[in-house]
């Protein structure tokens, strides 16, 4: 089985994706977007698509964001570290848990200056995922397209979600992926994804994590992390593509499949670039900010088609999975919980559409963040 | 393992593909075309796409095709029992092998005279499919738009190959696939198709025969069939959806998952209707002729994209299948050859893209036939 996993992982690589991605100049008809890419489930960056955005060259200035928003109070995601929807380790045990943000309503201007001057120890992020740019943040509604023309015909439909992001160096998100068709606009700064086809869905050791969630008291400046009661699981990806200096190699021995398998296609999306993000394809997030401090994104999420593709994945997910380097290792099934009959079209689907798992805690959010 | 598999062929349908193919009653736009049926891999069926032909009024009259292509010779394919491209028993030891037809050029009335007034033991189908319709068919090119406008559009490229296919009652074909996306329009009488997602391969049971040759020698009225030399192997489906009178039980034993899954998909395309065949299904295909005795349609080959459908194929092909309802049976792998760097841009891909499989003999042949 695993040798012909790896094949899998190549061959969709030589027949169909290269090495690395695409680059279009303009952007492409819609025709061209949905035969190159959508139907491929294949990703692409599109220079010049959103050049005529009042928001590039606004946005960028810290102070009209704050004057355009001064009354605005907005979802502030906050941890110790720049690590939300993340894996640490518990306080009581150590073994990993999956943890959440505090989540605090805060002025808009108050919110950008702790993003772009970080305290010690907390991190600050606007990363709400619920529609937040035409909700928290309709006053910025006429700096962008409300959504991408192309990709819209293309895909036959308007946006499902449009959320805004604005964050700091600091900030990152671990490897998931989404149940979207993603067109990601960066405005300022830069974004750095690393990207697997759902075909590597083996390489990313998905495992259930009991969910927890960061509290934040602004009296002590202290984080507290708490398991969810009643407990919860959420599945997620055990693998940190850029370990701390040192961990590399204990990494690499107990993520194999990962580490020794193809790259990852690393992309950096610029201001002024959008990124075609396929529906299901897992990516792992970093940024850099710009002159302003910040690293400033929009992206759409468009409903994706549940057709042969999602079966096979589902399919290929469904088969025991085991470390080719550790074959005495322990098989693991990571099965996807979605049913054919679980609605996929509400927010917040990561690695799996069951509401039980991801759920209402985290109705607002997906994960595209950092 | 064929738990997983079950549960594919199950998903696929309740995802995306139902339980009956889709009747549109206009052409769809390209966009509608790519993004409802090519993207998703899922066939259909058009109305009133092809009313404008002149073809649909003018070949079911025969003396009209003979007048116009009194002077040309055409390649006729002959069997002794409508069954070409299929599996026969060999006459020396009853195993079976995969026989083509004697392929004979004949002037085209005295052709069309055969196949419309079949003698006993003859049957006679025009099948070629060498982009036929361009070429042995000249003439008849104006009847016919030379390609479907927005299926063109939306694939963006024209037809690799345009065939024509007359035949009558007689002639049938054996389950198999094609590396092409299909649009087959049916200009007189009915064609039947039994449809079979990708997903479903382990239902074929392909398996490696003994490619064969019929040769018919028009003095003794006669057919022989000899294996070729050097012995050359051809891997095809081993199941007969329409076993004689009496055979069912045992078929049924014999390829359980084939007779105990899923329903194929049946499909009746008129004349006048357009059949989207989407690549890589599984088809087999009978005909009733019009009231001119024929069955007259010509289909339209365009390339296909080796994309992440098809790499998760080549995958979910690799994998052992066995008999659910005989696990005792040995394991068989059903690996199809082609390579990533095999250039697919070709005629003549059937279940292997691998030219030592279906080769040159039948370089002028796909099977879409019947």
């Amino acid at each position: 089985m695993e040798g012909k996993v790896e094949s899998l992982w190549e061959e969709v690589r030589e027949l169909s994706l290269g090495t690395t991605v695409d680059r279009l100049h303009s952007p492409p008809t819609p025709l061209q977007f949905l035969r190159g890419f959508v139907s491929q489930n294949k990703p692409c960056i599109i220079s010049n698509a959103i050049s005529h955005w009042p928001a590039l060259s606004l946005w960028p200035t810290p102070s009209y964001l704050s004057a355009a928003l001064s009354s605005s109070t907005v979802s502030l995601h906050l941890t110790p570290d720049g690590h939300a929807d993340a894996l640490v380790p518990q306080p009581s045990n150590d073994s990993l848990c999956f943890v959440s943000a505090h989540v605090q309503p805060t002025p808009f201007p108050q919110a950008l200056d702790l993003i772009r001057r970080p305290p010690n120890h907390l991190v600050a992020y606007l990363q709400q995922q619920n529609d937040c740019f035409r909700t928290e943040y309709g006053e910025l509604e006429s700096d962008c397209d409300g959504h991408i023309p192309w990709a819209s015909e293309a895909l036959g439909c308007l946006p499902e979600a449009v959320n805004l992001w604005i964050g700091n160096h600091l900030s990152q998100t671990s490897f998931h992926k989404d149940h979207y068709e993603n067109l990601y606009a960066v405005v300022s700064g830069e974004k750095h994804f690393l990207l697997l086809p759902p075909t590597d869905v083996h390489r990313m050791y998905i495992k259930e994590y009991p969910a927890a969630q960061y509290s934040y008291s602004q009296e002590k400046g202290e984080f507290c992390l708490e398991l969810e009661e009643p407990e919860r699981y959420v599945p997620w990806s055990s693998v940190d593509p850029c370990p701390a200096r040192g961990n590399l190699k204990q990494e690499s021995l107990k993520f194999p499949l990962y580490f020794n398998g193809p790259k990852p296609f690393a992309v950096t999306v610029k201001a002024g670039e959008v990124l075609y993000l396929p529906s299901m394809w897992f990516h792992h997030v970093s940024q850099s900010p710009g002159d302003d401090g910040c690293t400033i994104a929009v992206n759409y999420w468009y409903d994706m088609q549940f057709d042969i593709k999602y079966a096979y994945f589902n399919f290929l997910q469904s088969l025991p999975c085991r470390s080719i380097d550790d074959p005495t290792a322990p098989e693991s099934e990571c099965e996807e919980d979605l049913g054919p009959h679980a609605s996929p079209n509400h927010l917040n689907c990561r690695f799996s559409g069951d509401e039980s798992a991801t759920t209402n805690v985290e109705i607002d959010k997906d994960c595209d963040n950092v």
